[in-house]
């Protein structure tokens, strides 16, 4: 098979070679009940108990505090529930940083819910995390790490915060832990196996001893109540296999990765003319690195992107089955259009990273080209300086019609015009939509634009922006 | 490997070959996310649609009817949740059997239940659970087979009604998807993988179009919103295929097992003195047949069973977690205790069949001679014929205080006093065990002796059973 890179590890890794093994082995071995007193049951159990106390040791936890679920997301959705339910009496108040994974917001969107907002490089400030938490406050919910961008959060301050409020932490874990346990006194915690190199159909929940937690949903024997079903042992058993190699080769494949991801960190601005790269740069996951381009469909830059070999993942609205732009790169207030995700497995070579900044700047030039997009740097046309202009009042310079246009046709209308009016002077972007919202600000911030602000329109919504440079 | 009989298909079965080689496959072509854009997120799309029209095929439904769990039991539970909210202005009334899995008895547990009983060949009446429907019944569920002792419901007829009085039919077909479609106008079906030879962490939830459905739970894209989480893809790879290869293969080996099930069903009564066979003779599983042992303890009997190699599981009392004996025999009002099911893996061999009747009779001895079991046959004793007696009134001419002791004690201890009261006198037997209130009439039926009733004691219950014979 010929050897392709495959950039998108957040989203689902490929199987770890242990995780195959363990897979193949625990077919012949692991496939009757557990609970059951025959040979083959009391051998699915003993497989059961090893993988349960492989992965506690992981986690850091006792194996009796964990319970396998089909997947991360179902441990986020168990869990919340069980916390919820647990602490019903206290209140239903639900402090979460605004740039958790879906599934952690969705488990908690029939709470009164505080989201606690990101700086522009997507860390959660742990005295605004712990300064939202209240009387009536049930659960509180941080990831370890973002998704998206990378970022790691403050979990170990916000826990301790939350601890002194008397509440329970729930630290969505998918991202981070193959590359380490989370440190601190969280009270639940989740994970997913494919994240790592494991199976599909295998989550991660743990409670800590004297969390107050009422498994939610039908009684069922398994898993201590908390995970109804039967068990899909062989995947069990090779999630905790490959969690134990892939931390065995942590520290050293974080090393080598980091190193790699720093390129595309430095090179990606230097080759690739109005990127912005997002994520924090020293606080982040070893093996992911983002950035948005201007003037890019995002939907197109992958599909040429794929063409080219290369498997990326995307937060542009273009991409999403609802048109809006992720609701993380919206939190952050950075641009959203021409969003590229890069996350390297475990063993990605240099050699494929070299290959995608070769050829990466000819795939946006291309994007950029079929959409008509503007020159890159400052914005071109007649050095005019307007008159004395209330800010925000009276009749803009210029009106650009933009309805019905999709990312990032506005942002790119709005580029061509800014020429045409004076220094000083006003245009109006009429567009309905979404990313509009987040992009034409983030435009201003890169051309060093003034953004005056939205207004309801007749139709859709006007953005003003003021020319100044 | 030793050849070595494994007689719990019904629990779970080994993995088909063909299981195998597709979960192979599916591991190296299947572990991406099937809703990215780029080749191997494309790729994995392919396999899933594919499986999903494999498993509509076999089910008879259409694809998009048709969603992927991660287990039988998760099925059941998304599908009543789902059903029951989608009626939840008709009302909160539900008509299930008695001997439904208990996967459906929890999942209904917060609903208005209206249970149907059965014959003591566990069949249910389809007249009588047409006319438990209601005007505010929102859901009925009618298994298609029962999973303790195999009887067939007639799953068509209790359809026809439901359809009748407009009330959608929920079906557990996990018992017998794999040996045909289910026929009949359900509304919702379910079935679980592993029991066909699929892989675990596989379940089936179709619901027709038409039948009003509010997914609960935290929202979420996958599986049109059914089934949150991220698709076991590989697995369910493996359970498309294999529900295939079984169906194709399941007209021949029904018609071979169910005359392996024919032979135990007869010889095991001639073999073994003192036995029940349950469950219905002919309208039945092939694979499936299911017997008591009056005197034996379930558990001490199944250990001795697999220290000769043989895997079965029991409904016994013992063998429960809860020490009470399993709801579908307390329905059936038949003897739980000595319980053994025996569920034939498809490719089980003659010889093997054979083998496990050559060894019972053996085993049954040895664990009744180790409980001190009275020997077979009519109550020992003298002919003597007590005066006569008001029936249930007075004092009996015996107790016998079993308090403490655990199924199958008190019946033996009854066995061996029946002799020592005159024919017509009565024996009470003192029991705090559970599994008494059905084994003691059980056996009072088997040995021709007059069960008279059970009266709450000071402690425990006095069962009276009034010597016939």
């Amino acid at each position: 098979m010929q050897h392709v890179p495959y950039f998108d590890a957040a989203s689902a890794a490929p199987l770890h070679p242990v995780a195959r093994q363990a897979l193949l082995a625990a077919l012949d071995e692991g496939w009757a009940d557990p609970s059951r007193l025959y040979r083959e049951g009391r051998r699915a159990r003993l497989l059961l108990d090893a993988a349960r106390e492989a992965a506690a040791d992981a986690v850091g936890c006792r194996p009796d505090e964990l319970v396998f679920t089909p997947s991360g997301t179902r441990a986020v959705h168990a869990g919340v529930a069980g916390a919820l339910a647990g602490r019903r009496r206290v209140g239903r108040h639900v402090v979460v940083s605004a740039v958790e994974h879906s599934s952690v917001l969705h488990a908690v969107e029939d709470a009164d819910v505080t989201e606690v907002g990101t700086d522009r490089t997507g860390l959660v400030d742990a005295g605004a995390f712990g300064a939202a938490l209240r009387e009536d406050t049930a659960l509180a919910c941080l990831q370890s790490a973002n998704h998206e961008v990378g970022t790691v959060q403050p979990v170990d301050e916000a826990a301790e915060l939350c601890r002194a409020a008397g509440v329970p932490l729930l630290v969505d874990a998918a991202q981070s832990l193959g590359w380490g346990a989370v440190a601190g006194g969280w009270s639940l915690l989740t994970a997913s196996a494919h994240k790592w190199g494991g199976p599909s159909g295998v989550g991660l929940l743990a409670v800590r001893k004297g969390t107050r937690f009422a498994a939610q949903g039908p009684t069922d024997e398994r898993e201590s109540g908390r995970a109804p079903g039967f068990e899909d042992l062989p995947a069990i058993v090779a999630a905790a296999a490959s969690l134990r190699a892939v931390r065995a080769e942590a520290t050293a494949e974080a090393a080598r990765l980091s190193a790699l991801v720093d390129r595309i960190r430095t090179a990606v601005p230097e080759l690739v003319p109005d990127v912005e790269v997002v994520g924090h740069p020293e606080l982040r996951l070893p093996n992911v690195v983002t950035f948005s381009c201007l003037y890019v469909d995002g939907e197109a830059l992958l599909h040429e992107l794929d063409r080219e070999g290369f498997s990326v993942s995307s937060g542009s609205s273009c991409t999403s089955s609802t048109l809006t732009p992720s609701h993380v790169l919206k939190a952050m207030g950075v641009l959203s259009e021409g969003n590229v995700r890069v996350s390297l497995p475990a063993g990605t070579e240099a050699g494929d990273v070299d290959r995608f900044l070769e050829v990466l700047p000819g795939v946006v030039r291309t994007v950029r080209a079929r959409l008509g997009a503007p020159a890159s740097g400052p914005a071109a046309g007649a050095g005019r300086t307007a008159g004395a202009q209330d800010e925000g009042e009276g009749e803009p310079d210029l009106v650009v019609d933009s309805l019905g246009k999709r990312c990032p046709i506005p942002v790119i209308e709005l580029a061509k015009v800014i020429g045409d009016v004076p220094v000083g002077g006003v245009v109006s972007v009429l567009s309905d939509d979404e990313a509009a919202r987040l992009d034409i600000p983030a435009w201003c911030d890169m051309r060093e634009q003034e953004y005056l602000g939205a207004h309801a329109a007749p139709r859709g919504t006007a953005y003003w922006v003021r020319r100044v440079s």
